[in-house]
C-alpha cells in the first residue's frame, strides 16, 4: 500500500514525514526539495511504520507545507474534461491536440494557505485537479504506457489552479493570470503510489466545494488526454525532473461559464481590450460564482474504496495585502 | 566596462572563462549553473585581466555553451515591437497588456548548436530577441526603474525564440510550440554590464539574418514595454532568481506573417483544427520564408558604439534525429 508524505514546518523549521491516522511520523533526515526526497527519503519514509522511536506529532499541530518545492516545472493540461470543455462553450469531445501551458512554480501554496486575490481580479476562479509527481529525469522522448507508468510517476497530489479569469482570457496566454503568488494549493498529501496501485489513477473522485456547497465532482476515469500519453508527448518536447508536477485538467463546475457567444467576444480582433475585459467581467458576475474574500474552498481527491486518499485542502479566500506598486493588469 | 563571459566545454568537462579578442581567459572557479556563476564567479571573471598565469584558449577550439543553465523560468514577452505587431495583423501600437508565456528550460541551446526540426513541424521559425539576464532574488511587489535596473539585471544575452508556428498558433497556447528542445540558442556571451552602461540596454541593434540574407533588424529602442516596468509588473505576479532569463520579444522580419483574415480564421471556433492547420500551412508556406533544413541563421546584438557586443549566434537547421514515438501533435 502506498504513503502519504508530508511537508510541514515546526519552529521555523522544515521537516517531512509520513501520516499515521491522525499523527505525523517524523522522518530523521531532512530534505530541500521534493526532488532531494525522492531520492533520498523515499526509503526511510516507506520503512517508519516498522522503525522503534519514531517522533509522532498531531497533524493539528504543524503547519502543513506543499509537498512539491521550487524550483519545479508545473505544466498544465487545457480543457482535458468534457464536462468542463462545455462550460467553456468548446466542444466536449476529446480535441484532436492536449492542450499544454504552466503556472509559475512561485504560485505553489500549501493546502491550508490563504489564496490572495490581487486588488485588481474580480473573477477569480477555481480547478480542482489531480497532480501528477515526476518521479524519473526524462530527456528525451520515451513510450510511456499504463504498464511502465509506474516508473515515470512517483505519487500524486491535490492541486487547485486557481486562476484570474478576467487577467488569463482577455490576455490570451494563460501563465500570468494562474501564477500569482498563492493561486497552487498544493497538497495536504503527497500520496507515494506502490506499483499495484497505479491503476487507480483511473478511478479517482475529485469533489470540491465552496463556502460548503459541491460545486465540483469529478472522476479522473473521464480525462480526455490520460497521463500515459500525455508523459509520452511531453517526453518529445521537455525535459521533466523529479518533483515536477503535471496538472491534468479541471473537471465541470468552475465559476467560469463561457457560451460561444462569449468565446466569439474574446476571440474578435476588432473589438478593444478593455472593452472585452469589462464585457467579460460583466456576464461573468452575474452567476454569483466567482470567488470573494473570505470564502472558504474545500477539496478532496480518493479512490472509491478509500485506498488513495490524498487529504483535504482548505484554502480561505483574502486580499492581497501587498500594496500594489504599479498598475497592474 | 562591462565583460564578455562564456561558458563552455573542454574535454567532456564545464568552465566558465571571459573573452579577451579572440582568446578565453579560463577561471579556476567551477560552477555548475549560472546562478551559482553569478554567486561565486563574478568577481574572478571581473579581476582576470589584472591576474598572472591565467591560461588562455583560442575561442575556436572549445564548444561554447548556453551561459544560461537549468533550471531556469525563462519568461517571454510577446508581439512587443511595432514592426513585429504588424506583420501579426494586430494594432502596431503599444497594447493595453505586456503579453507573457514562457519557455521549458530544456529548450536552451549553445549559440553554434543545431535547432533541430521536429519531423512534423512544417512551419518552424526564428525570432531574434534581447534576452536579459535576472541577477537579484525577486520574492515580493517591486518598484524597477531605470535608475535601480543595475540592481536587478546582472547582463545580456542573444536569444533566438524558435517557434513552431504550426504548433503554437492553432494549439492557442504558445509552451508547447516553442519549446521544443534546441529552440532556445542563447550566447555566445553574456555580457555583464556595468551600472554605467545600463542606459545602452535602450539603444542595442539587433540582427537576424537567414543564409546571409539580412531578415531582421530591430533596435532596442523600440520595445513597447521596456525593462523596468516589466520587471516591476513580472514581480507583482511571480518569483524570479539569478540565472533566470526575461526575453523581451522580437522585431519585424520573422517568416510568420499574418493578416488580421487569418487571425480570424484562426479564431473562428467553427473551423475544426485540422482545416485551421491546412489553410495556415498553405497560406504560410507561400512566401518561402519559413526554415528549411540546412539553413542557417545568424544573429548579433550590439550598440551601436560597440561598447556592448553579444557575439555572434551561428545555428544550422537540422531534421530532429530522435525517431518520434508517438505521433506527437
Amino acid at each position: 500500500m502506498g504513503i502519504q508524505v508530508v511537508r510541514f514546518e515546526r519552529e521555523s523549521k522544515e521537516h517531512w514525514g509520513v501520516v499515521s491516522g491522525e499523527n505525523i511520523l517524523v522522518l530523521n533526515g531532512t530534505y530541500k526539495s521534493l526532488a532531494e526526497f525522492l531520492e533520498d527519503g523515499k526509503e526511510e519514509a516507506k520503512k517508519i511504520y516498522n522503525q522503534e522511536n519514531v517522533e509522532s506529532l498531531s497533524l493539528n499541530e504543524v503547519n502543513i507545507l506543499s509537498p512539491a518545492t521550487k524550483p519545479a516545472r508545473i505544466i498544465c493540461q487545457g480543457v482535458n474534461y468534457s464536462t468542463h470543455r462545455s462550460e467553456t462553450g468548446v466542444e466536449a469531445s476529446r480535441p484532436p491536440f492536449n492542450m499544454i501551458f504552466s503556472k509559475a512554480d512561485s504560485s505553489l501554496s500549501g493546502a491550508y494557505s490563504e489564496i490572495e486575490r490581487p486588488p485588481h481580479v474580480k473573477l477569480l476562479d477555481y480547478e480542482l485537479e489531480l497532480g501528477i509527481v515526476v518521479g524519473k529525469e526524462i530527456s528525451e522522448p520515451v513510450k510511456v504506457t499504463d504498464e511502465n507508468l509506474h516508473q515515470f510517476i512517483a505519487g500524486l497530489v491535490i492541486v487547485n489552479d486557481v486562476s484570474a479569469r478576467d487577467v488569463q482570457l482577455p490576455q490570451g496566454q494563460w501563465l500570468k493570470g494562474k501564477s500569482f503568488r498563492t493561486f497552487c494549493p498544493t497538497g495536504p498529501f503527497l500520496y507515494l503510489l506502490d506499483k499495484e496501485e497505479m491503476p487507480l489513477i483511473h478511478d479517482l473522485k475529485l469533489d470540491l466545494w465552496v463556502n460548503d456547497e459541491l460545486r465540483q465532482s469529478a472522476n479522473s476515469s473521464q480525462l480526455l488526454y490520460k497521463p500515459a500519453e500525455t508523459l509520452s508527448e511531453l517526453s518529445e518536447v521537455m525535459d521533466l525532473s523529479p518533483g515536477d508536477l503535471i496538472v491534468t485538467g479541471t473537471g465541470g463546475g468552475v465559476a467560469l461559464n463561457l457560451t460561444p457567444e462569449v468565446n466569439e467576444l474574446i476571440a474578435n480582433l476588432s473589438i478593444s481590450y478593455q472593452q472585452k475585459l469589462d464585457l467579460l467581467v460583466e456576464n461573468q458576475l452575474k452567476s454569483g460564482k466567482y470567488l470573494k474574500d473570505g470564502d472558504t474552498i474545500r477539496c478532496k481527491i480518493k479512490s472509491a474504496d478509500g485506498v488513495i486518499d490524498l487529504g483535504e485542502q482548505i484554502n480561505k479566500v483574502v486580499r492581497n495585502k501587498e500594496k500594489s506598486l504599479i498598475n497592474s493588469k
